[in-house]
């Protein structure tokens, strides 16, 4: 059977990975796919890099917009990143050429991922994205294709493998945020500029694309409220401990039709016993919540080049099958905006770190902080600790269950004490 | 668009449980697999019955072979289960008539399943089998789709509801096997000739399903050895959870090219911080090892009416949108018969109970029994209990890494053994 030719633009982790894999497993996936799957044409920024990959017999081209417009080219993979530039250039080139697009750019899909899977159905193209959430968990197939029959009440995880990394090692070896972060991006966990990762973003870009996914609203029209790792620190995680908990970076999307969709990324303590909990280093894990299916839980290597490169590959045998499902499961112009829910109704329990000067009634204070927003205590802790220099000391409470409105107002409350130190900490506790 | 038409035979749990989602997310359906998906025809084997359904406006026969022929009919579900009979003529008849067969019955499978398949390929039909594994967990579309890159080492997992339910509740409650059993047949959660669940051999048929999958033999080629979880006592969870450990049926399929494929089912001792040992009650896990994607879990409901449901609907919304995967992931005649691993050189460590005569010199006689097959015992656990009744106490014995032929071999020795009571247990100890 005639040959399914691919591209590859962006010969990074990903894309070296993709090559590695079609190449080593050729045989395997021509028996799966029922055709060979070739690799024909590639596009990278640097061609004399030595990659460790055999490039042999593959057409090079500088322009990777270039590779879209080949007589030769089945389907394009776009692997360069960022939502400006070559890679949404890419995009459309190859969705207006009526070709197949593979990509792993999430924040190009959070962007616009509504506007591509038109521009992929107007032009009798195909658009899939597996690699894009979570590595080499399928949760993109999952949620599009296998819970086809449930209405989806909950989507969320971990979604962030360079976060997970810094806080499981933090955990693990009693390290402050600063050294583990710099330690990750020696070892190439963590980019040179970590904001995307650690600032949330990179899982508020995946988590909206579950969701438009699991509820049908349109990517662009998500936004979840994000907050990242980079205000923990090493007493966090050891009070957290201390109180039962772990601290996990997670995005989470909750949908009901009377209270609207409620979409935020956010560290949160989760018992230790929870099996987020145990989602340790690159592992990533994707929960799911349908009416008929209940809970569903997957788990597995959230990064890395073969893992990301398992669902690429993933993609490219349902293509060469001639299968090309609807990018977000049903009509793009059936996608509709969802109300969000008001944020500030949420409620949870909720762990707050803040810093007191160090004198009598000042735990007064706080007290009647929380009880004028009718907050109930469910512990406190305070160690007799010398009050290091400026006269501060921690002080960790944790709420029982409580409005997110209220518990914002106690914590400005809080952060306009008298000799308060840095701002409140404010972390959610779920599960 | 035109309208899919479902027929479906037998109303039991998962038939009845595949209308009522039909019926409940009619609308998202029709969203999804942009066309209705409406239920035209119906078949069991009480038509007076009332399952709470409202089955107005649906075709009823009292044959379910007659659906395979209806004009108006494009997919068949079989619901009926058994490999005998009614269930094995309709999906011959759905097959040879060209249409598309959607079935849960992993026994079928696991007997005739490459045939079934070589049926649909020559007649240009499909066949889909989500539900015949783990209930609600996408795992075949996980394997046959989403990890097509894939070179797989392994899949195992806890596959079984009813042996998983049973197990949970004698180590949650103290309880002996026996008033387990009788309580789950009298809450519907095991069959009233509860054989094929607690012998191993439905979760030898899911593993055979698994297996075929993930390595590309026929179904009808996979024979795993079985075991299952009658001989469990009270005592052995009691023991296991000592030594820091529960016991849980598992099956498992390991291949790799050098040694073949070893495929077995049998209660095991995992770790009680491992992930399976956190696999409680009706849920059930997949675990599957990738070159490319590493290890991967899922995990979710293994039975229940809804949860099987959404498999059986989200395949059929597969085929309403035009998706016809081969079965197996492949093509039928490119399945081949891999060679069984020498099961006699399995490693693991074991745990072995048996009874022995109270008297002098009898802990003697098993240690030099061990030794002379150059088993290195980890524990050995000998309460000093009083010897009940029959002067027999029973022994505990955790040995360190040894093949499995050594171990067969002392286990008939030390049953060989004067005044030995029962036949010795020997589990598996896996993670």
């Amino acid at each position: 059977m005639k040959p399914f030719n691919v591209a590859i633009a962006g010969l990074g982790t990903v894309g070296g990975g993709a090559v590695a894999l079609l190449q080593k497993n050729a045989a395997l996936i021509e028996k799966r796919a029922q055709r060979p799957v070739r690799i024909v044409a590639l596009s990278a920024r640097d061609k004399t890099k030595d990659r460790g990959l055999d490039l042999s017999g593959i057409a090079w081209v500088d322009d990777p917009c270039a590779l879209a417009q080949r007589e030769d080219v089945d389907v394009v993979c776009e692997l360069i990143g960022g939502t400006d530039g070559k890679a949404a250039e890419l995009c459309t080139a190859t969705l207006t050429a009526g070709k197949a697009l593979v990509t792993a750019n999430k924040a190009l899909l959070a962007a616009r991922g509504g506007a591509l899977a038109a521009l992929a159905q107007k032009h009798g193209g195909a658009l899939m994205f597996e690699a894009a959430v979570a590595g080499g968990i399928p949760a993109i197939k999952v949620v599009r294709e296998s819970l086809a029959g449930n209405s989806l009440s909950c989507v969320q995880g971990i979604l962030n493998g360079t976060c997970n990394y810094i806080l499981t090692r933090m955990e693990a070896e009693g390290l402050d945020f600063e050294p583990v972060l710099r330690d990750a991006q020696k070892l190439g966990y963590a980019e040179a500029d970590p904001s995307a990762d650690i600032d949330g973003h990179d899982t508020a870009h995946k988590l909206a694309v579950l969701s438009a996914l699991a509820f049908g609203c349109p990517p662009e029209a998500s936004r979840p409220v994000v907050e990242g790792i980079r205000r923990l620190t090493q007493a966090d995680i050891r009070y957290a401990r201390e109180l039962g908990f772990r601290i996990k970076l997670l995005g989470v999307a909750r949908y009901d039709v009377a209270q609207g969709l409620e979409q935020w990324v956010a560290p949160c303590l989760v018992p230790v016993e929870a099996a987020l909990a145990k989602v340790d280093g690159v592992l990533n894990a994707v929960q799911l919540e349908g009416d008929a299916v209940g809970p569903l839980a997957l788990i597995g290597r959230g990064a890395g080049a073969m893992a990301t490169a398992s669902s690429v590959v993933g993609d490219l045998v349902d293509l060469a099958r001639g299968i090309r499902p609807q990018p977000w499961g049903q009509a793009v112009d059936g996608l509709s905006a969802l109300p969000p829910k008001d944020e500030t109704a949420e409620g949870a329990s909720w762990y707050i770190r803040l810093q007191v000067a160090d004198k009598v009634g000042v735990l007064a204070d706080i007290a009647s902080i929380l009880r004028d927003r009718a907050i109930s205590i469910a512990t406190i802790l305070q160690r007799g600790e010398a009050a290091p220099e400026g006269g501060v000391v921690p002080v960790i409470i944790v709420t029982h269950h409580a409005p997110k409105a209220a518990i914002t107002e106690a914590v400005a409350g809080l952060a306009a004490l008298p000799d308060s130190g840095e701002r409140p900490l404010c972390l959610r506790i779920e599960g």
